[in-house]
């Protein structure tokens, strides 16, 4: 008769020992298909277990299909073809802890917010007042575009700030604005050609890529992107950052936008994307009125994002759409369940509500002007100033930066990233040929460190002034 | 000269005022391009206002490109060709503050998690925790496939209660399984044809359709999906629950997933999705093992989320790639940010890692096994017996009710919902033609008060019993 030995088993349920053990003979084949099992109540005292114990196993093994059961007769081995399945071989590879870090001075290349920044505890505590408050609406499933608490909020917070009249009906909450694109892909169709500036974010052209639309890339004057070619091009949809160019700085003055907008205009699909990432981190004035709000004929998706004014972690942004690809939205796509967890829509717009928002934004914008300073303030100082120009622009977490140098843009890179600074050329951000010969760089300066601000410009003294 | 009531601006910024009444003058044609603006000096002492005003309305004006400077001479109105451009028509039509509430008594459509067994004190101390510890942390972005902790703990979690050997590497988070989808469709490609189980989630099909890539609905019989009709339809890429078919509860008979398994291995494009959405809610004896662990030949792409485990609205799931698409993975998708934010990762690994999840999985599992008791027994003492069949499985937060009557079944529907009950047809799980005649409901009972269900019983007797 079949026999286990059960001690073996004690780390786990006898029964799921007992189980296995079952069920790896019929897979070893050592029990054939058709053969009667023990019944219970002999199996049971033949291993010293109770009856439940085997009956449990038989139960287990019942419902995933190894063995089946005849009334009033026992349970029989099922027919297991032989359908030639390997099983699965466990490798030896434990489970790894390790976690990587970074290991850069300074990464001018990320977009990371500093810890020294973020409203810990004016945020803890607003969670803590959602969780206590809004249990039974924290379990209540969204609407596609998001919890109307949140869109409500978004909604003022436009009018008020960025001069834009939209209605909360008209603003999507997804989980990153790259998230966002894939709606925008899925709801426009793949009969429209996309336009990606050049240079511009490089991830644009991948997104297209991968969800398999055409697309193709447009050159820029100082002004931003030339209504000509996009015509020339025959684009259909273009992507662009009117209030301040990723990664140029460009700020797109009023008559190149209503060129755009009549060329938008021009055609039913046409369509621009205001990707409006940073705009609200402007030092000198007040930010620069968006293209939505001047857009009369309704051809504008709105982008923004919290990546930048709350942080880079916490993936909530947001898209307005125009009346007609609103309706189209609804129809087509709305059973996509918003990729926002309900716990952090409630905690942003409560936030926003109580005017935490608007304090953490003021405080924010002076951390950042302040950092910037103090940053090209110590470059001036430790750097020679005839082998650098900064070319500053009033917004957002990044300037450029002109080295002056016999050396190519590869040997800098390389040297920086000796002494533990990650650089971020231009060049990067170009597609195809790159039409300057400076070396010019991306400074990302949102996640360096101001106490090691002396050392990094001390470091990079070493390779400018060689 | 150009004068302005700055009396009626008291409410923003002077200086914004004074930049949104040039600004207005200038695109109505008031003043005209080439015009030039008067001194700052002048203007000031004219308007009875700083210096400083005017000079931060003429800046904001060139910043976004109203006007130009020309150096020792003035500042000049640019040129404005007439585009056309209609000015943005500002509808009168106000923010609305209202939000939607369900007026259902009960919902049997809802996967709704009651807020009752949502952990929200331990949830939210572990929050806390987080906020307090892991600062530098949670601002760090995180790799595509989400922070490193997160996916050992849910390796280890594999492991434990799943027979499952992964390397954390091979785990991918997301915000939804539906995001995962569109993750997994371009991972593999549009030359692939997918199968969608017929009765199914219909969501499948909705992504693969307004993902563009072709599909076609596959039949089932009382064991699952059949290897032979995927061969005959030419399917590449299969979507199954094997551990809890949704919505009819079948559980594959490990035969038939050996039969499936061959059929996987017979072309190297083809796969098997396997999504184990809610095996791990199973009442009686242990989880039905999975797929995944017993295919040696690395065809299964596993699937799981925390919709069911921690509640719906919580978007955090994620999947386990064979290890030759985790390759591909990390070469062509891997510039895709994590969908879920670092503050909920690393809640949620802390939540695994000090042993909550399983504690609130041992909970989870009581509860729902309690409250499915009981809503069967208040259903057997409150409506006919003749009249209804339940169609049980032992696992998750559904099961499968036929009502005996003449009536139709969208007259069981309407006449539900005039009594604030809204029930699920399985016939709306069907594409095309519904292979029987009983009037056959899946009744969700997740979101179902329990204060209510005498009543809800009551409710339903009267529909039941005409």
């Amino acid at each position: 008769m079949l026999t286990y030995n059960l001690v073996d088993g004690e780390q786990e349920f006898l029964y799921v020992y007992l189980y296995k053990c079952i069920r790896d003979d019929i897979i070893a084949g050592k029990i054939k298909s058709g053969e009667k099992l023990p019944s219970k109540r002999n199996f049971a005292k033949n291993l010293g277990v109770s009856v439940i114990t085997v009956e449990n196993s038989y139960e287990q093994l019942m419902a995933e299909g190894y063995i089946y059961s005849v009334p009033k007769r026992g349970f029989y081995v099922c027919e297991l073809k032989d359908t030639g399945v390997q099983p699965r071989r466990i490798s030896g590879q434990g489970i790894s802890l390790e976690r990587e870090v970074s290991s850069y001075i300074a990464d001018f290349s990320s977009n990371q917010t500093d810890a020294a920044v973020f409203p810990f505890s004016v945020w803890t505590k607003t969670i803590r007042e959602i969780m206590n408050e809004n249990q039974q609406q924290l379990m209540v499933n969204p609407p596609c575009g998001g919890i109307m608490e949140l869109r409500v909020r978004i909604a003022l917070y436009l009018k008020e700030f960025r001069g834009m009249q939209v209605n909360p009906e008209q603003i999507f909450i997804g989980a990153g604005t790259e998230y966002l694109y894939s709606l925008i892909i899925q709801l426009l169709g793949e009969r429209i050609k996309y336009g990606v500036e050049n240079p511009g974010y490089p991830k644009i052209a991948q997104i297209y890529s991968r969800m398999r639309v055409p697309y193709e890339y447009v050159e820029m004057d100082a002004q931003g992107i030339m209504p000509g070619t996009l015509e020339e091009k025959g684009i259909d949809v273009i992507h662009i950052s009117p209030s301040h160019h990723f990664p140029t700085g460009i700020v797109m003055p009023i008559a190149r936008r209503y060129e755009l907008l009549s060329w938008a205009a021009g055609k039913p699909d046409r369509y621009i994307i205001e990707d409006d990432y940073d705009s609200e981190l402007r030092f000198a004035g007040r930010p620069i009125s968006t293209l939505y709000s001047i857009d009369g004929s309704d051809k504008t998706i709105y982008m923004n994002t919290f990546a930048k004014t709350l942080c880079s972690t916490v993936r909530i942004s947001y898209m307005v759409l125009p009346q007609i690809l609103m309706e189209r939205f609804y129809k087509s796509l709305a059973f996509y369940s918003c990729t926002v967890s309900n716990f952090e829509q409630y905690t942003l717009a409560r936030f926003m509500e109580n005017g935490s928002f608007e304090k953490h934004m003021n405080r924010l914008r002076n951390y950042y002007q302040k950092k910037r300073n103090r940053i090209l303030q110590v470059f001036k100082d430790r750097l020679r100033n005839e082998r650098i120009t900064i070319i500053e622009s009033d917004t957002g977490a990044h300037f450029i930066m002109d080295i002056h140098t016999d050396k190519t843009e590869d040997w800098i890179v390389k040297e920086a990233m000796k002494r533990g600074i990650k650089m971020a050329p231009l060049s990067q951000y170009y597609f195809g040929k790159v039409p300057w010969c400076a070396k010019r760089f991306v400074m990302n300066y949102s996640s360096i460190s101001m106490d090691k601000i002396e050392e990094i410009a001390g470091l990079l003294s070493e390779i400018i002034e060689i």
